[in-house]
């Protein structure tokens, strides 16, 4: 089990009478539970591989966590399937000392006392308490070129898209540093550091974010991450968590997702897509020619 | 709070130095929290608007009820928001008499027991013990020509997306009925009873099948599922859980929605585009011309 693709035999019928059987390759889509303290913390369907950054990003969304120093250590607790393979779908989780597990039994709230009622911008608080890394006093500029250039190269990179037609990608843009990676992309254009692939939208960034904790990259002062799909609130909260600036989709953003851009300071770029993009928040960071 | 849509100032950047700024039509994106009980069971990211079907369609989708009659009442408790403004972002569920409350501790769990892994098989499992409309037994077919037309028919019933371009849909189809809506369509066509839109994919078809289930039209015997993106293992699982016995995506599987496909004998369809669509599982209910 755990496997990135999948072979499958399909079918493909025309409108005209054609059809045509052929071998498939299909994104892998399996479980992962994560474990804190050896309780079980969450489950998450997700492309198995890069398990100890999707955990990382996970945490630090989360807010459980804002420095890689306080994860302690990551386990894989295997089993045996009931197919009778090895399983690699459990990471146990050691939190360092004093670090203090999350109330479970609150998990999956955004809201913190009785007495305010379940809204946008009680989930909007909720981000702001959490966030150590906040990118709202980060004055980076991006030049518009760059950002335009961005879709395409996270396109380039996403192999597992080239074979599936079926995932999601995140990728994380640094500024370009004398040392940076040799991209052969134009002189001071950002780096690509870090791109990962996911059935899920979320496990692509939460992979993206963790590599990023783990690098000890964070807060990722004059970052861009660029996603496949829409940006939903969710999305600019793993921003605003990982103290990244900018966050760029190439589809449509929510309402509340720009609304949380405008509080904490990310600006929100949506339908960057060919030579054109909208700004929804923080625009003063996108220099235009 | 709880708005389907929002306006919001953007601005709008070209390569070629163009500069416009106009008023933007965003998707809504609010909080749910759905209790069960008095207690709180889940909070979700949706697009407001027919929540009751969609804790409906959640609570069916979770195992929780398998027919309208077990939900006894759904309400809002609605509260006044950070803003002072009143909002409807929680909906209290009384289940009737002798329906047992989930096990909230386990509800992020697909595994059953200690002694087995988690891992797709166990996911499937898992969804085999829960279900009670499974599908397999449904040996209706749909003529290819009738499933090739359904994602433009579900893409000319997104009002929101038209407005948005950022919401995913999902559509349900039943066999034509003497009675059925007139729909223009050729005849015996399939009729388009429900359209559901949603920031969250998920959601979109929460929303479709929560109404089915109010109306009395579960398992759906004969029904076609048309989603607007990708199939992956937990859209299978609603429409396993529904009696659905076709899903249509647009995009690609993933290979756990394929192998639970073939498990519970549900269809699925991917690149549901133009005059072509791949069958992964359960063909013999397509009908090639």
């Amino acid at each position: 089990m755990a496997r990135v693709t999948r072979r499958w035999r399909v079918r493909r019928l025309g409108a005209d009478g054609s059809v045509s059987e052929r071998a498939d390759v299909l994104a892998g889509e399996e479980p992962l539970e994560i474990r804190l303290g050896g309780r079980p913390f969450t489950v998450t369907m997700r492309t198995p591989g890069d398990d100890f950054d999707l955990v990382a990003g996970f945490l630090l969304s989360e807010g459980v966590v804002h420095e890689h120093g306080q994860i302690a250590r990551m386990d894989y607790r295997s089993g045996i399937a009931a197919t009778g393979e090895r399983d690699y779908n459990v990471v146990d989780v050691r939190l360092a000392e004093g670090v203090p597990l999350p109330d479970t039994s609150m998990e999956r709230h955004v809201y913190t006392s009785s007495s305010c009622g379940v809204c946008g911008t009680a989930s909007i608080e909720a981000v702001r308490k959490a966030s150590r890394h906040t990118p709202a006093g980060d004055d980076a500029t991006v030049a518009l070129g760059d950002l335009l250039a961005m879709p395409d190269r996270l396109r380039e990179g996403q192999e597992l898209f080239g074979r599936t037609g079926g995932v999601h990608a995140a990728a994380l843009f640094l500024p370009a540093r004398p040392h940076g990676i040799p991209s052969g992309r134009p002189a001071g254009a950002p780096d690509l550091v870090c791109l990962r692939e996911d059935v899920g939208r979320h496990n692509a960034v939460d992979k993206v974010v963790g590599w990023a904790l783990r690098e000890g990259l964070l807060p990722a002062r004059g970052g861009v991450l660029q996603v496949s799909g829409r940006a939903s609130f969710e999305l600019v909260q793993k921003a605003a968590m990982a103290g990244i600036p900018v966050l760029s989709a190439v589809s449509a953003p929510s309402a509340l997702a720009v609304e949380l851009g405008e509080e904490e300071g990310v600006t929100v770029i949506g339908f960057n897509r060919g030579d054109r993009l909208n700004v929804y928040s923080r625009g003063d960071r996108v220099l235009a020619p």
